[in-house]
């Protein structure tokens, strides 16, 4: 059995870990059940109260795993009681033994939770193609629902339990008023490898306990997920798992809506796309190997999609992420990125920023370009890369991190 | 003024440099200008026998270098006399101070070679973004015009001459005939990152003294180019330079032939594709950092475009490649990147092999899977990945390196 790799904290790691309140219906627990790694919890378990509604994205892989199958199948019928996530293998491109070791997840968790398998949720993260040995939740499940709890602690186990090369755990937390109800949000992730636009996470769950049907909540996360985990990379390799989850259990009892775009529900989306940011930015502060974070903005592109695409180029561009993780202000590289995105743009009009630093001007460098200025912007360990197109309106922003010999070294030797 | 990195040769360098024959129509000389590098050659001049066709593919960046420009716009009009190529500034982006450079090379070298400026193709390597002082080449081209050479060591001096980060440097040659009449085809190349497709080299020059029509030529070359340089990828990044020329002296005298579907040029064709896959063979096997050269295989696609792009998905993944410099047989990242391409894909008919073993096969891990074997693979320093679909007929083959903390040495301090 392997052991986890210790890993230095990310320097980008935020300083202080928040205290998520308790969401009323929502009851966590961790356990250790040996899937893969020692030492350490690999299960998370969570009880949902009756009436929960859930919504999800995933994965846009051609070959996802069966846990992502089964999320999507369990979505078809409304309810959910339970979800369970297990770290270490990710049940991915597991054949018929794959589809068997969810069902048999699903059918251990219903006992546990006295639902249909229906109602669970399931997840796995970590290596790809080993089977996994389902049998080992058996009675590691029914326990975990016998002491599951709300509080801030069992938040914190639960984010933890969750991690593979993460190295550091991933919280956040919101309120929001619906027609003047408060309600709370609660959200984990995991990341690390693997990140890459079109579901930019492998695993992130959000909680509350807001009234709101099915169908609004899907709109709500989908619509969110487009301004968060869909703009952020580590590097662009797109897993299997990618899953965002979204629950509500409805024990505010706040008014019933039933429209996303029901004016009684901004604040709710304008905190939900806040916390979904903030758990996007914490994957990308957290890519392996990352010693810097990076905001690519795009302006005055064709379109915002065209602005997206060229963002995206941008923050993907290996030349462009060695660069940041040198601390060179090779703007050159910049260009070739935009360049390479197959988006309009003209040599002549482009502008290129780190930080306050114009660097380059009208399709050459800036003549009052200062070298030891721009080199300051790059010490820093949080940076802005902005591009103006001078073409439209369109803009776009993503979050990204250099590439380093870390990234290598943890990617170079991760299955022994 | 910079060093030249000095950089381990790559252990994937051939052995033996082949020595190049003559050429009739085809001259060269190389020097020292002092563009960037001190203390090696950074020009290389051409002279070319008055009657020369040119073919040329070049990069589809939307940001391409002025040079390109440059070498689109004098294809226009038929005929090429000299070839002027420098290493050390690509002259990219940096606007009209670009173009007036390269007018000026053009002119310097059109009087070196006593020919109109149209006459002169132009390419230039290296940093992007720094005005090119193209006055350098004024004496400089005129000397090189004076002691133009085609014997072996002048070849392997101009390969030499065009190097930036490459190791080593770069030659292939054939024999072809063209009804019963031998010619003869030498190519150059340079590389190194900045590698992907849609033209996949940063410069690489091909000369025959087989005498073509313009409009054959460049359906050759296009054709070639698909096979060999748009096969390959180092890091997924794409030059605002890349440019691949073909210049034919006529010298040779075989029969005059019309048209590219011609019977009689099919053995030249077939010379010029292995050729152009050498060349695009040997950047792979430079590329930044590269420790081992990996051929990626893809049967049973739908068709042979989804093919490719399921081979570039695989090819440019970060996970494979650092996978593959960490000797493990990850196939679960080739599922992964298989996945991602956004491809038509069956995960429970994909099978897998690394070299000759089957390591999956109908969606999950080969029973009789030995990690032994593949490990043995994985410490070669040529490795084949194949992934067959089945779903189809459609192929592609392409060739890439692996990721290593050299690539991250070398890119993530290239400008000090």
């Amino acid at each position: 059995m392997a052991s986890a790799k210790t890993v230095p904290v990310s320097p980008l790691a935020p300083t202080h870990r928040p205290d998520l309140p308790a969401i009323a219906g929502v009851g966590l627990a961790t356990a250790q059940a040996g899937i893969r790694y020692s030492a350490r919890t690999d299960v998370l378990y969570v009880a949902l109260a009756e009436g929960t509604q859930a919504a999800g994205v995933f994965t846009r892989s051609r070959c996802p795993s069966a846990p992502v199958d089964w999320c999507r199948e369990a979505l078809k019928s409304e309810g959910a009681r339970a979800l369970v996530v297990n770290s270490g293998n990710a049940n991915a491109f597991t054949g018929a033994r794959g589809r068997d070791a969810v069902a048999l997840t699903a059918a251990i968790a219903g006992r546990a939770a006295d639902c249909a398998p229906q109602a669970v949720f399931i997840a796995s993260t970590g290596v790809i193609g080993e089977p996994l040995d389902a049998t080992k939740f058996e009675g590691v499940l029914a326990d975990c629902a016998g002491r599951v709890d709300g509080g801030s602690a069992a938040w914190s186990a639960a984010a933890e339990a969750i991690m593979t090369t993460d190295t550091f755990p991933k919280l956040a937390t919101r309120q929001a008023r619906i027609d003047g109800t408060v309600v709370t949000l609660n959200g984990i992730a995991k990341g690390a490898g693997m990140i890459a636009p079109d579901m930019a996470t492998m695993l992130s769950f959000a909680f509350t306990d807001a009234a709101l049907p099915q169908a609004v909540l899907q709109d709500l996360l989908s619509a969110g997920t487009a301004k968060s985990f869909n703009c952020v990379t580590v590097d662009g390799d797109t897993s299997t798992s990618d899953t965002l989850m979204l629950f509500a259990t409805g024990a505010a009892g706040n008014a019933a809506v039933t429209d996303a775009a029901d004016p009684r529900l901004a604040d709710f989306k304008a905190q939900l796309d806040d916390l979904l940011v903030e758990l996007a930015q914490l994957v990308a502060k957290d890519g392996e190997g990352a010693r810097k974070f990076v905001t690519v903005r795009v302006e005055g592109a064709t379109d915002d999609t065209s602005a997206h695409r060229i963002a995206m180029s941008i923050a993907n561009s290996p030349l462009v992420k060695t660069a940041v993780a040198g601390e060179d202000a090779n703007w050159g590289r910049v260009v070739m990125a935009v360049g390479k995105a197959g988006e309009p743009a003209d040599r002549d009009r482009l502008g290129i920023w780190f930080g306050d630093v114009r660097v380059a001007h009208a399709g050459a460098r800036d003549p009052d370009y200062s070298e030891a200025a721009a080199s300051a912007v790059m010490r820093e360990s949080d940076i802005v890369i902005r591009v103006e197109l001078g073409l439209g309106t369109g803009t776009a922003r993503v979050w990204t991190c250099d590439l380093t010999h870390d990234y290598i070294a943890i990617n170079g030797d991760y299955r022994s």
